[in-house]
């Protein structure tokens, strides 16, 4: 008798954590990240912004682009490329030249390739090595720990290894960023709206004056062949839905249908009420692991079986707009 | 002495191995492709095409649209469906009505939710159960053997891993087709371009009539939530370059924005000279395991370090017009 009170008691006692767990109402990707606190979310400063605008459409109107660009260690040689041509204005006048399906649309000097015709470059642009696309483990800027503990508390939510991938042996996001790493490395990862540098043959790794911008499904053969400088977060569908190009690899054969670049600013350079402003749920934020976890396991009511994992380009940092 | 002799032999015969096994200079997927037998192809019958014809850009331009349907034993009710609404012309009139950005391009009736205003659909049109949306193991008509034993063929190219996916246990390719699967099930999965059923809540499965297709990376968390009925395997172009629509879900909130449909046909309903012919490079030749392998580690000269894998969608089946 005791014993039987003793399994009543057990069985109450296990349906009452039973309620205690009783799910929230199971909120959405969306509504996960409407209900983050403010303080969870981490302002982009002005001089981590490029302003590009391309010419208006056919309809006059306009096409505003804005580029956030990775944060140090990442990349830095190009992105210290990249900051000389935009005070340089050296973009202006140039054009979107490739839009290649499911793949990239690429911007810069469409005539670049011909040494008659190219633009000349601003002086003083680095030549970054090829060792420069992945970062080693042992970099003191971003010390593994940092990595692996910002990947860590995302992995809390999920078992047994929800975000199982074929490209690397481990991935995450930190500082906002979408990562992934070997035992020796930590690299960028090309999801959608990634921001990469276009560059001929190896060892040549690009100057940063030729951009292209993923508007396909993740390309990440191109991981840690082809630098990664940022990502497009705002006006991606000013590139993604611009005609493909009929020439091999989506370029645009005729000059006149090249998209013209009015301008590339960095935003800091803006008069400061014409600077966009956009913050992005920090990545190691309660929120953001709520919001990846919602991401892997979809409860919202459109869904009747959650998948159990996500690819990590499936789960998108949140950015949005500061109103002013 | 005699040892060492043994020893030099040896390291000759492995030296001679390694000479034998010499790598065949790099191709690329494409070249590997190119290279491929006549007889590694299979031709697309017709009565598994259907020809949708958008109303010509502004420029004038036609824009054509060709899907392929899956062959069974996949989502056959739905495409009984879809045979059905194709034969009865209820495409003609409608419209490409939602573009959403890095998701999906959608058409058919817009004002289909309105029930004042909805187009009749045929009659007899199937109701399909959410158990249709994968397809047991067990069943006769796809043995897992088959599939097993296609999975294999490819795989015999790799290790350990390289389609290792955060969605489903295995990956693979089966009679030109992406699928996964687990230990009980098997179902297609939303690689770019793939073409599913719109639905409205569980348990509601869609009747075919509102289609959609994807337009940016894999929205693996819709399958099997939702139903795949086949793939955009020539003019892709005409519905990923298309204005987002503005309003939630890409919806065109305005009419004026939606594209119209001209037509939607059958090939097989087509005079013979207007029918579209295409063949894919069949999933279980030996050029296609190359191609795989090839896109798993390329090794054309652009790229510096091979990934070792590739996501299932980055394997899209190599599909090509027949001249006629």
């Amino acid at each position: 008798m005791k014993q039987l009170l003793f399994a009543a008691t057990a069985a109450l006692a296990l349906l009452s954590a039973a309620h205690a767990q009783d799910p929230e109402p199971a909120l959405s990707p969306g509504q996960v990240v409407d209900a983050a606190k403010a303080e969870e979310w981490t302002a982009i400063a002005p001089a981590d912004l490029l302003v590009m605008d391309l010419a208006p459409d056919t309809a006059g109107k306009a096409r505003h682009v804005v580029i956030q660009l990775m944060p140090e260690p990442f990349s830095q040689g190009w992105i210290g490329n990249i900051r000389k041509l935009a005070a340089a204005h050296w973009w202006d006048g140039t054009s979107v030249y490739r839009v290649q399906d499911n793949y990239v649309a690429q911007w810069g000097d469409a005539e670049g390739e011909d040494p008659a015709k190219a633009k000349p470059l601003p002086e003083g642009l680095a030549t970054v090595p090829e060792s420069d696309y992945a970062l080693s483990r042992d970099d003191k800027r971003i010390k593994s720990k940092d990595y692996a503990s910002a990947i860590a508390k995302f992995w809390r939510w999920h078992t047994p290894n929800p975000l199982r991938d074929a490209y690397a042996g481990g991935q995450g996001h930190w500082a906002g960023w979408p990562l992934a790493n070997d035992s020796k490395s930590i690299w960028p990862v090309h999801c959608y709206a990634m921001v990469g540098v276009a560059r001929d043959m190896s060892p040549n790794t690009g100057s940063g004056s030729e951009l292209y911008t993923v508007i396909g499904h993740a390309p990440r053969h191109l991981d840690r062949n082809i630098a990664l400088v940022g990502r497009v977060i705002s006006g991606i569908e000013n590139l993604s839905s611009l005609p493909r190009g009929p020439a091999p690899l989506g370029v645009y054969d005729d000059a006149a249908q090249r998209v013209p670049i009015v301008s590339v600013r960095l935003a800091s350079e803006l008069p400061e009420a014409e600077r966009p402003r956009f913050e992005y749920l920090s990545s190691d934020s309660e929120s953001f692991a709520r919001y990846a976890e919602a991401r892997v396991n979809r409860r919202d009511p459109f869904f009747i079986r959650p998948a159990g994992g996500a690819d990590i380009c499936n789960i998108p940092v949140p950015i949005r707009a500061v109103k002013k």
